[in-house]
């Protein structure tokens, strides 16, 4: 597949298609002949879509979240807690905090999470602006929701060091057996840690 | 990761790349996350690119074939044999026997292959336009180089009886044990085919 194109127009497109992530050349050769098939105005819409999404969206100033307005819509609603502030690493986390309804306080976006491996470091991050936030006032907790991985870890200790100075609780996400999981297969750590944080039976609240 | 996007935007370009074929919604997320992080004059050639494809590739008019002039590369290009055509099925299977470098006739590209179970009928293809080659003149050989399938059997088997009023020479690719195949994995309908059609040994030539 890798030689000559009969279409130079073609041989692009799958070159396009075959510089994303995950996408090979023999899959990238397949889209474009999907879009050939397709409507040539459905075909512009999607080569407009993906312009317009670079060139025109925008990041929340005050969550760092992706938004088509200057403040998202989720920071610039007046129902939320504003003394509440979820971090997360990325736009995803927000959406799947989001799909949970259980959370009703504002987001702050860090854009990555502290990896020396990957030259990440705390500068590299909205870290400096979390901490502009806590400073500014009118913050009670900062909910740490990160991946629980070493590099969560250091980027949750690396925040809490930093927010220590300021009078904010900082939280971070229960950790234990998640639902559905059988104990069997759960690793010892999980279900040490489990333990360790076990909790007064309750029935289960009717939300 | 079905709910509420943050961002318009982010939500349409998330649809676009769902819509293609083999892509799933976490997937569509995740390129269009890798495209938000790349350059902006990049993700515009992208998005130029399939645009443009979709609406400057045009079809040879004489082999069907991709292309970016009226006439293919293949088809104009005077060293080619031009009494020798080959049939495929697509675009691709140009570019698989290009690449054997062992054919040196035209080409012609059926758009596709007889298939009653997905609607395809002998008028959806390009088959007219071949016999019309075949009526012109000077064409000796047609070789049929469609799938093993029995899609492909039916195809060459219409292709052959439409094809039987001419004074032309029908040939299908040889069948048999693939070169680097192990004799007790090859399925016995293919080595009972290779045994039939058993050739005189020779030793390779030197190509």
């Amino acid at each position: 597949m890798s030689a000559r194109f009969p279409s130079r127009l073609l041989e692009e497109a799958v070159n396009e298609f075959a510089s994303l992530p995950g996408i090979g050349r023999k899959t990238a050769f397949r889209l474009v002949m999907h879009l050939l098939r397709r409507d040539s105005a459905e075909v512009r819409r999607f080569g407009e879509t993906v312009t317009k999404l670079r060139d025109d969206v925008c990041y929340c100033t005050l969550c760092h979240s992706i938004s088509d307005t200057p403040v998202c819509n989720i920071c610039s609603d007046q129902s939320r807690d504003t003394s509440l502030i979820c971090v997360v690493e990325n736009v995803q986390d927000v959406m799947a905090v989001e799909n949970t309804r259980q959370f009703k306080g504002l987001y702050h976006v860090l854009g990555g999470i502290i990896s020396p491996v990957d030259g990440i470091g705390p500068s590299d991050l909205t870290i400096a602006n979390l901490e502009e936030r806590v400073r500014s006032g009118g913050v009670k907790e900062i909910i740490l929701a990160l991946s629980t991985t070493m590099e969560g870890d250091t980027t949750n200790f690396y925040i809490y060091k930093r927010l220590s100075g300021y009078e904010v609780c900082v939280t971070t996400l229960a950790r234990g057996v998640a639902i559905g999981d059988v104990l069997e297969y759960t690793d010892e750590i999980t279900l040490g840690q489990s333990i360790i944080n076990r909790r007064v039976f309750s029935l289960p609240s009717q939300g």
